[in-house]
Parts: structure tokens; C-alpha cells; sequence
């Protein structure tokens, strides 16, 4: 396999974007990625879009062909590529095998949704539409009902109490403070959040033991990598950040059937890979984006991959090792839970964040020195995960 | 890149089928094509998943990630790839790249659409979702009057008459009824379609020229193949059928935007990228399989792919060369014509045709002899299409 490079990266702050439609915000994260890579008159050969719903959300199929014509870059390619909450992460993987394999040189994969074309209720019923038909969704289960039931037992199990949860949201919107593309602009406290008599009216119950603040917000937006190999990288002259490492992994459709549903196989196993692909460990990693959907995620995903001993990552939260500042800084761009959830677009932000965590350009949430990123895309109910570990070369 | 092998194909008849869950087809094709590879005990490495639009339809998203749990394929990666109707050819492209990139060795390929869960009306709706929303779609046009105004235009510069659409419609009728996948088991004459007193009554106008007979029907099915490298297709047994060519290409996202509307580039180029791949020309070619969802689609394919000269493509039809039995068969399964076109399934069917054709096992509707084949998936209207070339080896 050649040696793949992210040559450029760009997004579009997350927010509720009513002016844009899907297929331009796209565009303008494209623009940004190809802009920043340099590429000039050079041609893209090829398009991938991460989105999961664009017909349930917007009425329109075939966003890639739209936005290859918006982009002016026919007669490249285009595919869209969905996998759910991990449709950004498949698409950077296939757009990885693409350059990979040789067939192609140059391409750019955008993530985009806008969810907030329709109200509230309907854009948790689309997100639920990733539930089993029959086993799930059927009876009412949201992604919201999902994390309540996964995080009632991850706490029973391993100590992990409200609080730990709550400094998770209270780490992440502040990171997001320091990120000017973070959707949720909002300094919360963990008195006002957890103790202060009208916390549960800033905060209420959403599913039992998740509260509003471990959720993430429904987002619009857009982002957007360009992948080249190294010889094209290097003409262009930007700092080279090697896709060093790529895992993806499935595990049963519902949580239901797992024999241990606070086991992530797909986290664990899609992680894995991508450490063994890139010759590192856990250890090795400077800087982490992980799927903090909700914030119980966070906890165990940071252990479920690997960084920390299962029932450790919430002691190690509450040491503040996971703090910009800390041992193992994770989500310094406020995660899901700051920056926004907008599907499709969120594997690739991950990215996106990665690159600029690594080319030291992150600005106010600058994680010193970080030349090595792992980034977590969890899709469905960990049904069906992404990993990458990102390398910044000398 | 590695060569790759096409060691199993399946499909299930594609028709109304009610008693199916989209999942439950694409499973049932899924294992036909496992079953088909001999492939045992041997573990899947990804799945990818042909569909356009799952959600509209089914309101169901990550169907790649349902698939893999019902094939019992974890921890598989599954992705699904979209690209309107060309979804099927898109996901092959990609399942090529995986293996062709030495990243996976075994990858599944399934295309499956389930049409039928909406009425009629809802479906040509679902369907033109695919068209450019400000400047198409809000305008009510559907691929269908899209086809009769492309049809209109291609009739009055290359003198095709509707005669010749017709003799498309009775030509690939007469081959469904040879293929017992074909949704559409009807003879039709022209007699009956174009100057029976009946006529308009059994074949009215849907738009202008086109009338019904030259319309695809709506249906549901799944069809899939098995990708892998030439090594593990000789340690399976089966016969060597090569991925030689694989091309893509986009044209503008509207008609209108083309300085000739009756050229298609996008046909054009990608045709002419997996000839050169494959390092053989359309005279090469033994059996071809062209997106007929509309009867002046294989005649403007046939021509704008290379098979015939500009113009020529009615008179090689009208000549019989495009029969079974003749120079240049075309759409010996029927075609989308016959066989019917579950949109995402479509890129794939038309694959596992050329398979079993090149292995000599098409059954009633085998092309003699033939060990070079072409396809060609045609999305949006023409925006962005898929080709391929296959050869049996010796």
C-alpha cells in the first residue's frame, strides 16, 4: 500500500446553519481543504462525501454528484459513503484506499449534515433510524435511550458517578470556548450543573442517568481532508501528516445481543488495528478525538481503546490527565458535545482537528507538541467503528 | 494495484417482494454469492452495500452495518456507498480499491433496493430526489420526463425513431423471458406497442416520446458479488473472472447545463478509463450490459461508449446485432428493462450477469463463447457512471 498524506484540511464552524443548504456547506469545507492543501489547477480525481441522511433530512440523494458539480471538479469521481454517525470515518477510509491502492492521486473527502431542516423531534427519529427495525426502533428507542440504559450499567459497573460525567461536559464546553468551530459557546459550572437548586431546570433529565449536558447538539455543518501520497505532498509543500494507521470494526446490530453490553468490541478491535497498522500504542498518542455523543462515551471509549485500564479513564478524567495541559488531552476541540454533532461531518472534524493538533495551528486549544492523534468515530451503538491514527513526519 | 477477481456472484429474482425486509434481500443475495465463492469458513473482511436511498424508502439508515450482523459477518467493516442509481457500481469500485489496495483480501459486495415499501407516485418522488432541488426538482421533473426530453432530442439529431425505442423494450422483454431473475416475464410485439388499435391503451404515453414500454418497472431486489485476489480465487476453485477496467466519471449535475445535451461525457469517459485499464477496446467485447432504464439510454450508450458510431447504435439494433446471437449482445438478462432496476441493486446485477456469462453459465439467455465483458451503471442523469470490464482468464 502507498503511503497515504492529509495535504490539507479545512471546516465550517458547526451551528445551525438555516441560509446554507447541505450541498454548499459541503462545497465550502471542500474549498477550505483544497485551499489550504495549495492544490491550485492541480485536478482532484476523486470525491468522497460522508453523510448519513441526506434524504431523510433534506429530500436529496446523489450529494456527491452535487457537489462535484458545485465544486466544479468534473470529471472526478464522487461516492457517498454512510455508515451512520461513522459515515465521516468511512469516508476518509475509503478515500484512504483510493489513494492507497494507486488508482487514485488526489482526493478529497467532505462530511457534511444539516439536521436542523426539520424540528427537533424528527431529526432524534432520523438519528434512530440507525436502530434495528424490529428489535429497536419499533419500540421507541432513541440514541439518547440507548446511552441512559449503556451508561446506567457502565456506571454500576466501574464506579463512574453523575459527576464524572458532568466533568465531561464541563472540560469539553470549555475547550469548546478556546474553538472558534465549536457550535456550543457555553461555560457551564459543575455547581450549576449538578447542585445548585435550579440545576434541573438548566439541566434536565433527557434518559436516566443522561441529562441535557451529556448530550451533544443537533448541528449543521461540514468538513473536509485532502488526501494525496507523499510525492504530491511534498510539491505542495505543507507539512506532511501521514494517515499512519486505519481500524474499523462491526459488532451485533443491537446492544441487546452483546453478552457484556459496556464491552465495545468494535471500539476495541477497530483500535487496535489502526495501533498495529501504525507500528504505536495507546501510549505513544499525544492528542485524542474521541465520540463523545454523550459523555458517558467518552469515559469508556478512552479505556475500551486502550488508554486507559477499564474503570480508570473516569479517575483519570477527575485527575484532569485529559485536560489540554494533562497527560493525554482528549477532545481539545469540545468533542461532539462543544463542537457539534452534525453526522456525517463529525469523522471528518475529528480529523480535520487532528491535522491542525499536529501542524501545532489549533490556536487557543493548542496541545503542546503534539506530533501523534488517534481519532474514534463510533457509529450506530458502537455497532460500527472507525479508528485512525494520524502522524505528523519530521 | 493487485489484481482483483470476482469469485462469487449472486442475486435474488428481483420483483414485488412484500414478504422482504431490504436487509433480508440483500442477505439472501449476500449468501448466494458466499455460497457461490465456495468460501466456507473463511472470513469476510468488509462488506459494502449498494443502496440509494434506504432511509426515503425503508426509513432505515446504516443497512451496511444491519447487513453485517445478519450474515453473522462481525467484526466485518461495512460501509455503504450511494451514488442514485449508480450505488451498485460505486460500491464495486470501492470493493475493488479495498482489495486492489492490499488493505482487505475478502470483501462482499451487495446492491439492494426495496421500492415497493411506498406507493407508486412516492416512488417517482424518491426516485427524482436525485435531481438538482432549485433547479430541477422544484420544477416536478422526474427521470422520466428528463428521459423523454433527452429522448426527443437524441430522436431528431441521430434520426432514432420510436420505432427503435421500441424495438429496445421487445428486444430486452424477449430476454427477461429467457432469465427467471427478470421482474418483467411479459412478450411484447411491436405490433402490440406501437400500431395496435390498442395500443395507447397498453402503452401510453408517460412523456413524451416515452411511453410506458420504455420505462424500467419499480422493484425490489439485491444482487452481490465476492471480491478477492487471484490467489485465494485459485485456492477457491472457481473460474478466473478479472475486474480488468474500472472507470468513473462526472458530467454537470443538470441537463440543461450541457452544451450538448446528447452527449454523455460522463459515459464517455468513464468507458473509455476502463478500456484503457483493461487495455481493450469495445471491439474486444463479447457481452455488454448498458443501463437501459429508459429504451434511448442503450441506444445512446452503445454509441457514446464506443460500440458503434454516433448514430449507428438504432441501426445495429434494428439490424439485430444487439440480439442475443448477434455481433454485439446487449442486455441478455433482460436489461433494467426486464430484469427490473431496485436502483442500488442494479450496478451489481449487472455484474453477476456478466459472470455467469463468462463462465458459461447464463442458462437460456448464454452469449456463446463470450470471455470479455462490459457494464455500465448510469446515475443521476448521466452526472456520474460507472464502467467495467471483465475477462475470464484461461
Amino acid at each position: 500500500m502507498r503511503p497515504v498524506v492529509i495535504a490539507g484540511a479545512g471546516m465550517i464552524p458547526f451551528e445551525r446553519r438555516d441560509e446554507d443548504s447541505l450541498v454548499n456547506m459541503m462545497a465550502m469545507a471542500g474549498l477550505r481543504a483544497m485551499d489550504d492543501a495549495g492544490l491550485g489547477e492541480r485536478p482532484v480525481d476523486s470525491v468522497y462525501v460522508g453523510n448519513m441522511a441526506s434524504g431523510l433530512f433534506n429530500h436529496q440523494v446523489s450529494v456527491a454528484s452535487a457537489l462535484v458539480d458545485r465544486l466544479s471538479l468534473m470529471p472526478a469521481a464522487a461516492d457517498r459513503v454512510e455508515n451512520g454517525p461513522a459515515s465521516g470515518g468511512s469516508a476518509i477510509k475509503n478515500g484512504f484506499l483510493a489513494v492507497a491502492s494507486g488508482y487514485y492521486d488526489v482526493v478529497l473527502v467532505v462530511g457534511g449534515e444539516k439536521m436542523r431542516e426539520v424540528i427537533g423531534p424528527r431529526a432524534t427519529d432520523i438519528v434512530a433510524c440507525m436502530t434495528h427495525p424490529l428489535a429497536e426502533y419499533i419500540y421507541g428507542v432513541t440514541l439518547p435511550s440507548m446511552a441512559g440504559m449503556f451508561a446506567r450499567l457502565y456506571m454500576e459497573k466501574y464506579g463512574v458517578t453523575r459527576k464524572h460525567l458532568t466533568q465531561v461536559a464541563v472540560k469539553n464546553q470549555e475547550n469548546g470556548l478556546l474553538n472558534p468551530y465549536a457550535h456550543i459557546q457555553m461555560k457551564i459550572t459543575m455547581e450549576g450543573t449538578l447542585t445548585h437548586p435550579q440545576a434541573h431546570v438548566n439541566n434536565p433529565v433527557v434518559a436516566d442517568p443522561i441529562h441535557l449536558y451529556d448530550c451533544c447538539p443537533v448541528s449543521d455543518g461540514a468538513a473536509a481532508v485532502l488526501l494525496t501520497t507523499e510525492e504530491i505532498a511534498k510539491e505542495l509543500g505543507k507539512p506532511i501528516v501521514k494517515i499512519a494507521g486505519v481500524g474499523q470494526a462491526t459488532d451485533t446490530h443491537t446492544l441487546q445481543e452483546r453478552n457484556d453490553p459496556t464491552e465495545l468490541k468494535a471500539v476495541k478491535i477497530a483500535s487496535q488495528k489502526a495501533f498495529e497498522m501504525a507500528d504505536l500504542g495507546p501510549d505513544d498518542i499525544d492528542v485524542a478525538e474521541l465520540h463523545d455523543a454523550f459523555t458517558i462515551l467518552e469515559i469508556a471509549e478512552s479505556e475500551q481503546a486502550g488508554f486507559f485500564e477499564l474503570g480508570e479513564g473516569a479517575k483519570a478524567l477527575e485527575a484532569g490527565e485529559t485536560r489540554i495541559g494533562g497527560r493525554l488531552p482528549i477532545n481539545p476541540s469540545g468533542g461532539l458535545k462543544a463542537r457539534g454533532h452534525p453526522v456525517g461531518a463529525t469523522g471528518v472534524a475529528q480529523v480535520v482537528e487532528l491535522v491542525w493538533q499536529l501542524r501545532n495551528e489549533a490556536g487557543e486549544h493548542q496541545v503542546e507538541g503534539a506530533t501523534k492523534g488517534f481519532s474514534l468515530n463510533f457509529g450506530g451503538f458502537g455497532n460500527n467503528v472507525l479508528a485512525f491514527v494520524l502522524r505528523r513526519e519530521a
